[in-house]
């Protein structure tokens, strides 16, 4: 099986730690292929970076050249999922929607903590439109921006683990969501300092996509998710082919 | 005063339809610019064209040489407008979201007569995330693709005509909103025959956006709709400004 | 084009007040003619005294002897703006909701701040059956009565930034609307401390009503805002018309 | 103790109505005392006459002589509640917030008849305040007018019949409730004819009532419902006292 | 009348408390019995304990061996009222469900004050089923375990005490509501201590019960609640009947 | 990896057919166990069923000699899932939650088709208690009772299809959840003659139940599901362990 797992900007350092993520929880027949969009914001956090995303994410993925199994779009609160369903026969699955389905399973409720401020709206929206906001005890922000992540993981654990702590005592949450691809690889030192089981949403949607392509599941197509009805499309996709 | 009114689809008709009904209810001092994206779709009918359309319209304006006062997003239902509130400092008014808050005046529940039926998901998504959905009796769909509300108007009142009644009869609606940018002009119509006020979303985006304007008022920048921070945006815009 | 700005008590100055507030955003060509409800609380904070206030207005609508083109409710969560539009085919526009409405278009959430605690349980409930809740952050008390409002502005300024401020950091407005129509006047104070845009309730519904007669749109009739059956109404109007 | 019960009209072959239900389920030591107002309309079918009976429910309770132990607010999704609370120190209980408490105890949803289609959103909007709505699987209308019901009391009960039939067999309802005070008298008939329990709201309101004041309890003052602070009213009460 | 009044755990001398309590209130006529379950935990303070106890519960009134008329389910935030209901033709009346139906009579909003941290979200649960939550302002945990309400009256008057403060003052209740059997008894301090009204549950269930009885209302058995259809129980009922 | 597998009556020939549909998606290296109670009803079909269940689900696991790895509550809408999560430290996964988890990724709405009338409130109370009830469009019932499922699968198949199809063409459904345990296995026939992808929900649990244990995740400890504490529980284990 070979699953396209699409990092949302165009740093190829991140594409390649998500990419390693889901690697190390992909079963042993899964070919994890990632994908870098070729234009749009070196980080996402923020609408305006979120909707070109979403097009290059759909650009790049029109662009791949073989056959994949599913799809798994790995921005957190990203625009785009329901885009790349219309395109695709194969199932797509947003790491938002994987990880909150995920901590579901794990405690009555569960905390996002993603990167800036600015970001929490974003993933407000996404889970309230999933229809998996019910039991989100809170989405806190650490203040780190999406590449600080990378440039300095220690500060990351502390400010990601102070806002944890104040999830779970505060907020009530009793599970972590760690909402953004770059923190993948930080949820076991998360879970070791505040004590519940912490969700990275790359590795849930790899098991969930695997999981939907064992059981002949894919993307309902009598309404919502329907292919785009011919008409004409000007300049699309954005970018060539490779050669 | 100028405002910008982006048609969302790649239709120059389409464009010129809704600079004539914006142009037909705005106050004497108020230009009226029509603006038309540089790719995507000639009509948007679902996500993929809906998310192109999102960055083809703010593509659009970020190339637009001269200074303008608000910007109105002329599609129903579709994705879009958080980006250009971030790249802009002036208002930017939403057709759905203005259509709504209008009709929420003028009667106890609304409804919204659409075009085609997997339309229907984005608009209620829209008015869900906007907060506009609570006095939404339902959202209904003609069966006519948006085109062909221009081919065939008279078949398109017809269709339309027999939505709204069943709105008003079976949902309780009391307002109706024309939720497609192309049925700019058909209102009278319609209110004639079913006796309820009738709202079009481009006229009510005009006042709405004036009055914004008028009062000093403009997009909140502390957070959400915060300029997008300093960073390395690959290909963008997507198109060069014009020479 | 005349609009009746209805004040809900029975101290004039607030009505000249009110009356100042809306033809400081008035269009040229739109009379503003204030009333004053002829019993009833000098200032309303409370069920009681909006109860009685909404037959007073009422009353004193029933009692203008000439023709208008819209009313505006100037009580902030106060009752009554459905009993008019049950007796007038005009347009009737309730402040609560047109500041409601119009912060919705400028952030995220929104918050109002208003006067005694005791009238935080009405805005509520008001925005609640508007269906317009869904995105106010909280709605806060200064702690101030209506009448400490006139007289001591100073004040009034400190205290309601003072909340306004803790809205924006603590509840994540991003506008705020100052709820009592006595506040009318101090929003630019209020935009230049906390640094997001504010929303006076008189002024946004100033324009809402001289929109809605523009686009030719009054209160539906069809079912709930229908005129009162033909009946006998015992003492009805509560006071003589004027000789 | 002694209850007061108001009708919320000027009808008072109905206040009698009202009291007679109320009697027949009153215990031993409990004095049932008729209100009628002494304005308003013969009957309340809507915003303007509900607004109108909140406020001549208040005036003709201000107005009475003798001390009580309760009051019951016998109009169905009529306004006024709140007022009284504030007014009065003993507890106020109105019948569709009565009713439909109860019948909750009896089955998984239930159905309000009521008379109007036009009296279907005020019914709606005050559960909707009470938080009693969740468990409401529909408000239907018979059609009939209030003083219909007492003209011609066979086909009323054919009218109800009918639409509780509806709310059981399609809207799901387990129990229906009578939403009109003036169909006091009529569960029997209703109960036979469809075969879930039927709920009045003057009777579920009595049992109420008197257990609220065996158990010691009354209205909260610290906030909402505390009384209406010392300022000058004028034209209160509206009516004079007897003399 | 006859109402049992079950306990839902093994500890007899709570059985004793909740009896007194219900004795307290009850009317004349009425005889309190109480019902110890046979099996299950000593205190109820989670899921297991709860699921255990409501088919203990269920399993002691199928071997009372007399006639009654009413079923009062003792256990603050416990399962099993439904199964109750499907078995039984009188009615059942949950404690939580009566104290929170009492509580939306006296005030804007209540808060319930229980015993440890772990019992919230199963409180919050139920009353979400109820359709009771709406006006829930807080479920609080005083932090005592359930059997040392009994051991130390003192120490656990003054932690109740202390979170219902917080609920009023912070959480804007303004009704309290004691959120467990065994702590009936502690109202009147509560209510001392903070103002507002407290809600006993086993003494509200109480006036709801016989209420119910009065009005001659029972469990709707046309749906949800129709009686078990015939079919092979095993080991059922759990215990023996009493020789 | 061992998961057992706990059907919710006392029908052996029911197990049999959850644990073949089990084991027809389970990866090479898992091991099912089906489980069977020892105590209860010989189907579920209502909430005193369901209870004892629960609690014989509890107890059958209880009294489980070997280790195991996961367990799959595999009863549509049934109690007991939260008991279990308590009890153990390995993941628990209720097929009505894995069921709507899974759905929500492959279109916009689902629906469930179950057995009887009776079951459908039990199935809403599950999803709406789970959080996963946004995007149910209906929970509809095919009228068989689940021994009929067994007994006659050419006409189940007839009113299974029937509700599913009026689930897509009426409510909108896109995808479709079969929600009884003994539907197991008619997926297939239900998916060719509706067009939408058909979910079984123990198939879906064992993908999720699978991918927890791969991604060592298991239910949060620290406040709802923590163990239960250390108390003398009578009569526990209902049945007294295998010898």
């Amino acid at each position: 099986m070979r699953i396209l797992v699409a990092n949302v900007n165009t740093t190829t350092s991140m594409t390649d730690s998500i990419v390693g993520q889901a690697r190390s929880v992909a079963s042993p027949g899964t070919e994890i292929i990632g994908i870098t969009p070729r234009f749009g914001a070196e980080s996402c956090e923020g609408n305006f970076e979120s909707y070109l995303a979403a097009v290059a994410v759909m650009d790049a993925i029109a662009n791949y050249p073989e056959a994949f199994d599913a799809v798994i779009q790995a921005g957190y609160g990203e625009h785009g999922r329901e885009g790349l369903q219309e395109l695709l026969d194969v199932p797509v699955v947003d790491i938002t929607e994987a990880a909150a389905s995920t901590a579901m399973f794990l405690g009555y409720k569960y905390s996002v903590v993603t990167t800036l401020d600015r970001a929490v709206p974003l993933i407000e929206d996404r889970l309230k439109l999933a229809g998996l906001d019910a039991r989100c005890a809170s989405v806190r922000a650490s203040g780190l921006a999406v590449l600080e992540l990378e440039q300095d993981p220690g500060r990351a654990v502390e400010s990601i683990v102070r806002e944890a702590e104040l999830a779970v005592s505060q907020d009530r949450a009793e599970v972590i969501v760690l909402g953004c691809g770059g923190m993948a690889g930080l949820n076991e030192s998360v879970k070791e300092r505040t004590g519940v089981p912490v969700v990275d949403g790359v590795a849930a949607a790899v098991t969930i996509a695997e999981s939907l392509v064992r059981l002949g599941l894919s993307t309902s197509k009598v309404r919502t998710y329907a292919p785009p009805r011919p008409k004409k499309v000007t300049g699309w996709p954005i970018t060539r082919p490779a050669a």
